[in-house]
């Protein structure tokens, strides 16, 4: 029964992992309707933010009785209104006989109520079928509900001794062209990008989704003295929108000069840069942005982790060494005095791409 | 067909790398008869040098007429008589109808004429049946062969941004105690272990192979000056022998101080420290060592790289990060002028440990 519920689950996965980068600040969810010999009935997933719950599609999207008949998802049913009428109460009216839930809500608002509401109608519940992956799958959805903060993921394309680039900037191209692409799909999936002015400067990149059916992530800049300039490919106009964070005191001149689609936001200063936490959350409270990918360099990145702020680390690998003490790491700028200071990981997941390896790891805290 | 072929190949595989480090110089050999449903009626490897060949053995294995079966094996089948006779005449003698062979033997006293005995007794000889995976198993073998020198795999145990320690050498620990013990299964499966006079001065490591069953490695130590204790660990007497390469301008009066055990071979220079192509060479030619795993630190590993002399690189890499650019890096010292600069390798396998990750690597040239 539990290996059936898991094979149901990881379908409820899939399904929710299709609508990545477009339910955002929604959780990703999956449902499927299936009957007492396990055969999947109808199936149905939160498509988009402001849509109907993955529930209620999958409830939709069955043509036979629904009465008798079980449900499955990743995630507790809401019990609340919210853009759409409770969950609970379309599966309690349609007569159907038992849930099984990946894990519970973290939404206070619903947080077991959905359960509770579900039990009390006489519906068998059965909680935590595959917690670790329905949580994983929602990472971002978590940390937002527990934090109020950005889910923030550092992406870096280093060689076997973790450089990424020569020591005159030069980074044409440490991984292939097939990791980049792989890039592209990351892009997709995140509320918004953040790089540093360094970045910008020196590479002027756009940053943008150049894969099919893709959107453009927001792209942030952290640049506290504004030294990048107005015309640089991150600022253009895509209908998009574009964010610096600038320490406090900058001058409104300076300001004054970016065209309308760039943002500033003013953030405390912090040992002479931005102090990334305060920026971090005014983009989480006053911009809704719920999920960053970093693509920065190595003093960014540095900062980040000193911070605590970083949650995940994407690491593409080329097949090839540096050996050069003077071209620059992903990560520059700690003085360890031990082994065990390092800033400590879990590795979550491999993938062998093309020739390079794509690693994804958890910051452990 | 060819499905069952390759199952049968690998268990011929599996069955060979049973004795490694138990056959150099050998080649590893597993054979395997079969009948015409393709069950396994018997099966048999080369155990150790000296002894037996894998067809040999899983000839005397088998309890039933071979007349009309069929044998497949990892190596060509040898013509010719060495501490053995020739496999290819037992072979037709027992009335064994089809051979299955993955790849041509690379000695040059074989090399295809197994093949062509075996068919001019109107024996059905297929070839190169997962000959990817047999040319790897015997990548040490191939290598012997075709340049007469040691095969070199460089070990190292590395942060995600390939640090080997602090920089006042402090390396204890950057893997976990589960990666350590794969350590020693290398160094059970190498004729010797390499590494520098810098290693055995500042760790004083003993670098024998500490696993149930195990045998220790011969221990070669690059020492140009001889700067090294002779009380130095690893040149404890435990009846393998020890090797110092130092350099051919060497006194007579610091070598004379090394206890009996302790073998120096005196090498030309080469940018003031020993030549390895020379060592290695040495090596081969007068000690028979056909494998080396190296560990040491980056100056000899980029010296080893330079030369073009390493052939594998196995990479065990915790998930931690350093961040600290004055700490040591797996390899040192060379000054990149492009990205492409960069010595290229290609991923062949990955396996994940406890916490750290192992890769695989092949040096491509």
């Amino acid at each position: 029964m539990n290996k059936e519920y898991n094979r149901l689950m990881k379908r409820c996965i899939n399904l929710a992992k299709k609508s990545e980068g477009r339910v955002s600040p929604n959780p990703l969810v999956g449902a499927v309707i299936f009957d007492d010999e396990y055969n999947i009935i109808a199936e149905g997933r939160h498509e988009k933010y402001g849509e109907n719950h993955a529930e209620r599609n999958a409830i939709l999207n069955c043509k036979t009785d629904l009465k008798g008949k079980s449900l499955i998802v990743n995630l507790e049913p809401c019990s609340h209104y919210g853009k759409t009428p409770p969950c609970a109460d379309l599966i309690i009216e349609k007569g159907i006989k038992k849930v099984v839930i990946g894990m519970v809500d973290p939404n206070p608002i619903v947080r077991g109520k959905g359960i509770e509401k579900l039990r009390n109608a006489g519906i068998e519940v059965i909680v935590g079928v595959m917690e670790k992956e329905c949580k994983e799958l929602n990472e971002i959805f978590i940390k937002n509900q527990n934090e109020k903060m950005p889910f923030v993921t550092i992406k870096t394309a280093v060689t076997m001794d973790g450089k990424i680039a020569l020591a005159n900037g030069e980074s044409k191209w440490i991984t292939d062209e097939y990791s980049r692409k792989e890039v592209q799909k990351l892009r997709n999936k995140y509320d918004a990008i953040l790089t540093g002015s360094r970045t910008v400067i020196k590479d002027n990149p756009s940053m943008t989704c150049r894969m099919r059916n893709g959107r453009n992530p927001i792209r942030i800049v952290a640049d506290t003295n504004l030294r990048t300039l107005k015309e640089s490919n991150i600022y253009n106009d895509d209908g998009t929108g574009v964010i610096i964070l600038v320490g406090e005191n900058t001058e409104e001149e300076k300001i004054k000069k970016f065209a309308k689609n760039v943002k500033i936001i003013k953030v405390p200063l912090k040992n002479g840069h931005v102090d990334l936490l305060n920026g971090l959350k005014q983009l989480y409270d006053k911009e809704g942005i719920n999920s960053i990918l970093v693509e920065a360099g190595g003093k960014l990145n540095k900062s980040l982790m000193e911070e605590n702020l970083a949650d995940r680390l994407i690491m593409f690998m080329a097949p090839k060494i540096m050996g050069d003490s003077s071209a620059i790491s992903f990560v520059e700028g700690f003085k360890r005095e031990k082994v065990s200071d390092c800033n400590k990981l879990e590795l979550t997941s491999t993938k062998v791409l093309k020739k390079d390896i794509l690693l994804n790891y958890r910051f452990t805290k």
